[in-house]
């Protein structure tokens, strides 16, 4: 290894500001509102605040599921939450999510405002008000879960791991880079065989769990996340999770939903704010008909 | 820093199964099974596989929490996972999880054996099937999910970054630690200021949230995890948060779930497997009365 060090933690950890790579003016060690800003409300009954990260995407993909289905009661409002200027730390968003981290969700179509926070408690809490996308039967419910948590938690592995060290740290560190590398590799190797005999993650149906892992690990396959890494993971072994990924990327709902609350990249790939089915087809007709 | 290094990743990552701290014997990048094994079967009918790490103790908890209020078909055999001897590896193991890690469970009350795997999954499906600890409210309902999968998110940065990288990783890499113990500081606090408020995490409910919680932040806050890293995170500051994980820890159920599926440590906090309530007296008896 090139990266054998000397360090000795000292006795209290302390917090240095300039250490922190990418993001660093972002990441703090304390919680809670740094500023106040009421968040905006629109008219439809369910008001997302988020950003098209993949755990943003999880959210947009089956709210335009669930419209595509025949659920006229998941229209939405979708605002912009520009993470890398702060706006997690505003007063409204930390009421409505105290972790201050995007999607979160209000829904005001009952009596009193409810709030969902965290993108696998809203795909749970959406797939049970509508009644779809999560199966009933038990057994097809529990593997549903156990895709959907597994995602959870090994996704902290792909993004906050794999790819703050290969992607984003301030020097690249061995010992890190092998570390995570090792962990996605294995997870893609989770996924790979168990869709080597499976359409979908349960089976047959296509759920919530395919929704949740779809932007992260079939994001990687397409090599849309951290820079070269498709590359670095060979990540044209996993034939069976490219298959799944090509096909879920074909749907017309996850292809707009990917785009909601996307604010960089490719202007053809951008739907800043998204307040009505239409706005899909305005984005294209303005690519198409620039303003003169 | 001192762990500046000239490191240059190559094209395509490599495999080096030395470079893996402790644990390194059990961390591949690859899935599936090594070896056939059968899992053996109890009288019961939920069969639990697992370890008393935070994770299986989260199972333990509900378990021993349902049975103590009253719902005599949360009835366990807890069966010892010794990850360390790659018992995760089994093919009988791989069977219920293909994820290879603990706690998985298989519900043989039905028609056909139903597996469940990852900790969240396995507390919203007990709750679910016995009707506790999650509530039906929508608001509190939706809060409980936050809450769980908000554990199932931060978890990774506690265990597999902080604990990694401060306890267990060859060297120690100040920028690793730093990252995560900025984070981890940062967890710590979004639960201290929930808790100021509140008395468990949804409010006067006690819920699978609060058994999600409790096992990783209690754990933290007691010093029961990684050596001295309740000092180095100056875990004595959060005093909603020690409020609460006392409460919880007098818990009788809580204090029968942390210590089944324990196998090092203080043998007066050991059950290896459980299969009967009795098997708790029996320790104690044991201890008690040592054989001649």
């Amino acid at each position: 290894m090139t990266d054998q060090t000397d360090y000795v933690p000292p006795k209290v950890w302390a917090w240095n500001p300039g250490n922190g790579g990418q993001f660093a003016n972002i990441n703090r060690p304390t919680s809670g509102a740094t500023h106040e800003k009421e968040l905006p409300v629109g008219e439809h009954p369910l008001q997302l605040y988020s950003l098209a990260t993949p755990n943003g995407q999880k959210v947009t993909i089956l709210l335009e599921e669930l419209l595509a289905a025949g659920h006229p009661g998941a229209e939405y409002d979708a605002w912009l939450i520009r993470i890398n200027e702060g706006d997690q730390f505003g007063s409204g968003f930390v009421a409505i999510n105290p972790n201050s981290k995007i999607p979160a969700l209000v829904d005001r179509s009952g009596p009193a405002p409810i709030r969902v926070f965290e993108s696998g408690a809203i795909l749970v809490y959406l797939a049970e008000k509508f009644g779809a996308f999560l199966p009933t039967d038990p057994a097809k419910r529990a593997e549903t879960l156990s895709w959907l948590f597994w995602q959870m938690s090994a996704g902290p592995f792909l993004g906050g791991g794999f790819g703050h060290f290969y992607a984003y740290a301030p020097t690249k560190i061995e010992y890190a880079i092998d570390r995570y590398a090792m962990e996605v590799k294995r997870q893609l190797d989770v996924l790979d065989k168990r869709l080597a005999d499976h359409r979908f993650l349960v089976g047959d149906d296509y759920t919530i769990a395919d929704m949740a892992v779809w932007p992260w690990y079939g994001g990687l396959v397409q090599g849309k996340i951290y820079g070269d890494s498709a590359e670095f993971l060979q990540v044209a072994d996993y034939k069976n999770l490219r298959r799944w990924t090509d096909e879920i990327a074909a749907r017309p709902a996850v292809q707009r939903g990917r785009i909601v609350n996307r604010a960089t990249g490719d202007p053809a790939e951008q739907l800043r704010e998204r307040h009505d089915a239409s706005d899909f087809e305005l984005r294209t007709q303005d690519k198409l008909e620039p303003a003169a």
